[in-house]
């Protein structure tokens, strides 16, 4: 067995540089917390000193305890010509009471006198003075050697003196940076080594993927002696993005025997991946190595053939081992030990002997099948799980909606949705406008429902995600609609599927709109499931 | 400078294994021209020993003359316990009447056994066989190796002997292929090594991407002296994909100086990419290394305002070298020399002094900014161009558009359009209903047209792509609408840019009818223009 890696996580700090990638303060919470369940060392939450967004994260991550990682501040060393004590950036960093703090210091030459406009003498000496501050305030350091491969070759004297001037002011981690992604395997492993060779600070690696080499590139630094890898959970990043974990965690423990995670937290990688990408609004290529949906998936005839014979014949390895499945044909299989421990997370009776489990099982497989996925809208998965427990009932039922959008001659598009739905016995019929056919049509659904559920009135779509599964509508495509709600306590999501993206979009609202009523529902529901168990209810 | 490497490109046969790639004859010999032009060394169109399809391709590609590159059809080694004179299979590869051939056999004891079922002195047989029938009738020939590198490390002298009886029979390349793609490139380096020493016939490799490593595996082995490289555009393939070849070909001429393409080709590579993907109708991923739309895009600040300073400060190559353009902020550009290109190629006079050429430049660079694409939408940019020279005038104006798509209680969804347009000073009010709103805006036009414009009768809409350009309809996302269109004699794409679907729709509608008419209206103005020039016209 090879040395331990430790696992750090930018996907919160560099990972939002992707383009298309923004997460709000909620959505870094969630990703956090099921990155330390993961079992991922070391989480960067983003940079205190750049923006406010960034503090709030802080302050909010303080109140939350971690089983595995740590979280991480990122800031710069100290400004050129500037005293520590008095450096805005490193003052943000110890405010916002992380443990760990990462800096970024130049290691190029060419950089120090273009891009900072300083002398080479000032740039170690800013290094040395912020590892030498962040130090005596108690903090565990990271050096990010910025550039550090391209500052290498250009001049090798210059980039090692910033590694030691950070060893010498005792930081505890120096991470090698390539930064513009330009770098090929056979040069990091000759600099690494070398590195390694001279340095007693333990090395991390920290690369891009500019060549389409950055596992590569992580794999053979780690090999040539490095024991910390930086990278971003499905390689989010600017340009052509960070290191992917998600190739690396399974290159690292599967291929070449480095331990990193345990084995059940390796198995709830392809979940994990999945939910960040959810959040992150940004489509999964269904390629992706080791977490993608068509990763074990087998098209040809021959290969399906031969898999029935052995899956060994085309598969590298078993795709459990990280929790993706293999796909023959269209066997789409919602997994049902992962089901029974929702319901119980979720305090919901399901029994795997009752017809009423099986049943669920079933309906959620064909809706998968479908192109639903349930990993970004939990609210929509509790729905179905309640449901089928015989917990909650039908609110409404739809007799009719009618979109329209009209355009004329160079005017703006309106849109207008009249529905008519069955409530409480009751025929109502409505019309409302709105800033899109999918507003107007949730317009008319409250209008009509308020007389009925006066609470709905504190709730409001916070966002509205739609995403084409398969990228041909006119042609049987289908369209997946995520829909993100709030009240004053909290936030859901809800998930529809269809060939029309009304129908789709009316399918995640009326979720949306049950999920927020069925607390009420509930809470009412458990009270008399109280006193059936205590006797107080005669039948 | 290194030796030369040939290219070997696979994306009209392993390509189309991958999931959501599925390309009509007519997509494969668009695709393909473009690769010779590009400038790879091979061009696999298919097996026409497994489907009519690929049979239909290689009749068309029997009358087409290749500037650069040679068709290859694709095959098995001859059946088990079979004779070659009589095997179907090796008798369409020579039928189909492509010079080189290439044939997939089996270097894995593993597999001969479990998939094949057959003895390992058969399968030797069927190997040395196969290539001394195929040699007689006077084929380049090549040899895939499947599976050769896990075969080499279960039983190397085995997958040896396998190349051995390839080589004695007269194959032209042995290519090794990782088939499962879990192979590491340290492994890759080793073995390609050790059979370049022990093989005087020319090796090739062929990698896949399960571990994220496709590239790397590529361009190790290339450095231990494989000297061609098979791989798909775009990485497309079974499960992860095959080896990039947009990312292969970059990397060894700009990075490790193997020469592949000339400097014009490898200048050529991006639009090429987007023109596959846009065919193929595979989302690009924004950040897809080299080629991608993210590639060489600068969001954060100081990135961006370093790369003012230099450029080199934060690119690891000039993306002009791979035909890709920096971006930064929001500076889309069209480059102009492309442009003038394009107008020269479909012989329309732009003159580079003139307003109105600056306009059209102006308004496509705007268009581009909103989102446009013209890369798989030659008929729109031909329609601007046209425009722009005062060719062409308008046909018809809108007035009004109406969709409404109503749904009742279980039934299917029901969609109508109403459209208002004013042709030849008339105005007409038309209303149609169809299969999904797109296709009854197309039936309310034609209604509308039809009496005008007879022709278009003949015209029908053969495709329709649309695409969530930025994943958020509701927050100001934008939809690209693609439409493909044909008649007798001819297939012409059209694109439209909008927030609202049908707008987008209605913009690559109109602009697919427009297109169609003016070959009509463009003979006229030719013959006009004629007549002027020969003084025939008196104004």
């Amino acid at each position: 067995m090879n040395a331990n890696i430790k696992i750090f996580d930018t996907t919160l700090r560099d990972g939002t540089q992707g383009e298309g990638v923004s997460l709000s303060v909620e959505d870094k919470i969630k990703i956090a917390l099921k990155l330390d369940a993961l079992g991922v060392h070391y989480i960067e939450g983003g940079n205190p000193g750049s923006n406010s967004k960034d503090i709030e994260f802080f302050e909010r991550a303080k109140h939350i305890k971690l089983n595995n990682a740590k979280f991480v501040a990122f800031g710069s060393t100290r400004r050129k010509d500037t005293d520590v004590e008095t450096d805005a950036g490193l003052k943000r960093i110890i405010d916002c009471g992380m443990p760990v703090a990462t800096l970024v210091g130049k290691a190029w030459d060419f950089h120090v006198h273009t891009a900072l406009q300083t002398s080479l003498e000032e740039n170690l000496a800013m290094i040395y003075d912020s590892f030498k501050f962040l130090k005596s305030k108690g903090l565990e350091t990271i050096y990010d050697a910025e550039h550090f491969f391209d500052g290498y070759k250009n001049n090798p004297e210059y980039a090692l003196a910033c590694l030691k001037k950070a060893e010498d002011a005792g930081a505890d981690w120096i991470v090698l940076c390539d930064t513009n992604g330009g770098t090929l395997p056979g040069e990091i492993y000759d600099i690494v080594s070398h590195v390694c060779s001279i340095m007693t600070t333990p090395i991390g690696i920290h690369t891009h993927n500019d060549c389409e080499l950055a596992v590569a590139n992580s794999l053979t630094a780690i090999q040539a002696g490095a024991r910390q890898v930086q990278g971003t959970m499905n390689g989010y990043g600017e340009r052509c993005g960070n290191a992917n974990l998600c190739s690396i965690i399974p290159n690292l423990q599967l291929k070449l025997n480095y331990p990193c995670l345990t084995e059940p937290q390796l198995q709830s990688l392809t979940s994990v991946a999945r939910f960040v990408s959810e959040i992150a609004n940004v489509h999964m290529p269904v390629n992706q190595p080791y977490v993608g949906v068509a990763a074990f998936a087998h098209k040809g005839g021959i290969h399906v053939s031969a898999i029935m014979k052995d899956s060994r014949t085309y598969e590298h390895i078993k795709p459990e081992l990280v929790g993706n499945k293999q796909r023959v044909l269209v066997s789409e299989l919602a997994g049902q030990s992962n089901l029974m421990f929702k319901a119980q997370e979720l305090n919901i009776n399901l029994n795997m002997e009752q017809a009423q489990t099986k049943e669920i099982i079933d309906r959620i497989k064909a809706m998968e099948h479908q192109g639903y996925q349930f990993e970004g809208a939990d609210a929509s998965l509790e729905l179905l799980l309640r449901q089928a427990s015989g917990e909650i009932e039908e609110m409404f039922t739809l007799e009719s909606f009618k979109i329209s959008v009209e355009k004329i001659a160079s005017q703006a598009v309106v849109s207008e949705a009249i529905i008519k739905i069955k409530v409480h016995g009751e025929t109502v019929y409505t019309v409302a406008e709105g800033n899109g056919p999918v507003n107007a049509l949730d317009n008319a659904l409250r209008k009509a429902l308020i007389a009925y559920y006066p609470s709905i009135q504190n709730m409001h779509l916070s966002d509205y995600k739609v995403r084409v599964i398969d990228d041909k509508v006119a042609t049987a495509g289908k369209v997946r609609v995520l829909i993100e709600s709030s009240d004053f306590n909290n936030t859901w999501s809800t998930v529809g599927v269809s060939e029309n993206i009304f129908e789709a979009s009316w399918l995640a609202l009326i979720d949306s709109i049950r999920y927020a009523l069925i607390g009420q529902t509930q809470i009412k529901h458990e009270s008399e499931k109280q006193k059936e168990r205590f006797g107080l209810v005669n039948h």
